[in-house]
């Protein structure tokens, strides 16, 4: 059997998987798909995302993107979901296309990402990572300011131009992982709501995980679930984000983001928009339902989850630069999470230093899009790409 | 038998001072203290919250802050509270005599409000104000910037000048409001849950209120309330804040109000700050636990209490103005609510136009300040002070 520690969308879509694949498998973890993933914005935009010194990453991302409709098709049925028909969930005036692509129930919408600068530095960066792209064979528009405006009307009328990957999409991270615990719950994989607080070893071998005494106001374990002081596995698989240094040696830190969700009675955008604000990236990502999710702060804090004043006065402040109208949106939530920074900004995927030891973290900001791609290297798929993500990198430094 | 149409801290002022007064009074609101309460800073500011134009209002303000130690003091002890005795509750840091002005559980507190100017104009208008004040033999006095950082050392360094009015204070309104229901319920006040509908009316003479039926979601009535299509009454006072235009003609309007809490581990401030930011004031009060109260938008936009990007963003980037340490703190939370506004900016108290009704509303941003003085007002007090309120002064108009 294997563990997977860790119940963010990483380590859910790997235990899917192998569910799946025949192979039994548990989840652990005390509040599942309450950490990074809760707080995403779920942005599937390797081309945007990327800085052009950034081959690597941009490759692991656009193999991860091409699996995600397959990846939405198999959850949304797997999961017992009714894929979304109509257009209900489409913007009231978006550009013809975009309802049909609300594609399932995980508001998963490929209408791509639109990168806008304001100033002369701003478009030259925009230039260069177009080159790039081009040299590449990845498909990207470079768009004057007029024609940004022309796509997204309600773009500040500041915005001097743009580059909009059209192949980009993005989804609804909550949708995902609620619908990755429906997925194993029909599948009777047991997930374990308890902490661990250490790999079990026997000799150099990883054989299991110690479960974290609970909490004294925890509420009493769900039905099915396995308390127990230990678990043995045949392998663990280390999914725990930023919590896995904790747990193995693996060289990931928190990097915590702030992200806010205004609600929208009619939608302000069509697509995912971007843009550097005073030096820092912000986005805007529409949902179907009308929300407009704005990330997202960049801080080295440690294991601190405040939402703080500075973090969002940052947001509102960007957010208003790239699309004015903002300002009038209700705000329906504001929530901090951890991604899972590493030395390179690659995740860390594949057998760990000790044997029955696997590691799948480090993904930083892109465990949403990089799930599928995680769970197929797990499966032993992607050669190539998995050499990029192997935790070997980090042993043969130290 | 007098029944108060309000919840908030008019109106439960009110009618806790005609309990006191052996006076049978019930007490209609369909959620007490959740409206302007709720959202209020606490502000006992009548100096500093008024502009040299308005002698009126500052002398309301004024009289009701004399009335704020005894009226403190005899609800602590009428709620069943224990007045806070040690120092707990001041900040840790502060200068001496702080602590012991937290004075009881309302977290009464009286080291005065310090105005602070950013540029010229700003100073200038301080000091206009500094002469009216004195003109009126209110104490205040003038300090330059680094006698405001001496006093207050998180002050921005832009800051140019300042007026400090000694003698106001501030308390916790949702303190107040929680120890005046409990008062009402140790003298067995009844407290109807239930909106009203209209008021009763006899030829010309009010004679009570219908209640409104409750929504179809709503729980079931607490025990000991009077559920019923109609309250019949000697008098009604109507202190329904922004509302009470619905049921009387009464000219007052919702002005919207957006606030903020921060939460502050170590005390940033020992007393209340104000600062013209961008044209509009914004104001910081500390509470004893800690809490950090940023205010406070105004917006008219009818009976529209959702919290707004563009009003948090205005919030943060004043406050950072005049504090830039806010920037490190928790948001504790968000949370507009609807002051009463009237034409002239003074609350309308008194009789009505038609016999047996009252009216006591239309306190605009000094609903908590001057809670004291209009429950005095209608006990027959203030002669002089009365007739500023007098409802009279619109009739005559119209």
């Amino acid at each position: 059997m294997d563990v997977v520690v860790g119940g963010g969308v990483v380590g859910l879509s790997i235990a899917w998987r192998l569910a799946r694949a025949g192979r039994p498998v548990t989840v652990v973890d005390p509040a599942p798909a309450s950490g990074a993933s809760h707080a995403a914005a779920g942005m599937l935009a390797p081309v945007s995302e990327v800085t052009y010194t950034e081959e690597p990453l941009l490759r692991l991302g656009v193999a991860s993107l091409r699996r995600w409709p397959a990846f939405a098709a198999d959850l949304t049925a797997d999961a017992g979901l009714t894929p979304a028909a109509g257009p209900a969930a489409g913007p009231a005036a978006g550009p013809a296309g975009v309802s049909a692509a609300v594609r399932d129930g995980l508001d998963l919408r490929a209408q791509g990402t639109l990168d806008v600068a304001f100033g002369a530095d701003d478009l030259a960066a925009l230039g260069e990572l177009a080159a790039f792209m081009e040299k590449l064979g990845l498909p990207v528009e470079r768009l004057t300011g007029r024609e940004c405006r022309r796509l997204e009307p309600m773009l500040a009328p500041s915005v001097r131009g743009g580059l909009l990957a059209p192949g980009d999409a993005w989804v609804d991270p909550r949708r995902v992982t609620a619908a990755l615990l429906a997925a194993l719950e029909r599948r009777a994989v047991p997930l374990v709501r308890a902490g661990v607080s250490e790999l079990l070893r026997d000799g150099g071998r990883v054989t299991g995980v110690r479960l974290a005494p609970p909490p004294e106001d925890h509420p009493a374990a769900p039905e099915g679930s396995e308390q127990g002081d230990e678990i043995r596995a045949e392998r663990v698989i280390l999914a725990a984000g930023a919590w896995s240094a904790g747990l193995a040696d693996v060289p990931v830190r928190p990097v915590k983001g702030q992200i806010m969700r205004l609600r929208s009675p009619v939608p302000l955008l069509s697509r995912c928009v971007r843009g550097m604000v005073h030096g820092a990236p912000v986005y805007l990502v529409p949902r179907g339902d009308g929300e407009l999710v704005v990330g997202a702060t960049q801080e080295e804090l440690g294991f601190d989850t405040r939402v703080t004043a500075g973090g969002l006065y940052e947001l509102l402040r960007d957010a208003r630069e790239l699309v004015p109208g903002v300002t009038e949106l209700e705000v329906a939530e504001v929530v901090a999470g951890l991604r899972p920074g590493t030395p390179d900004n690659l995740p860390i995927i594949g057998p760990g230093a000790a044997p029955g030891l696997v590691l799948a973290t480090g993904h930083y900001r892109g465990g949403v899009l990089m799930a599928p791609l995680t769970a197929a290297i797990l499966q032993g798929e992607e050669g190539d790409l998995a050499s990029l993500c192997s935790p070997a990198r980090f042993r043969d430094i130290s």
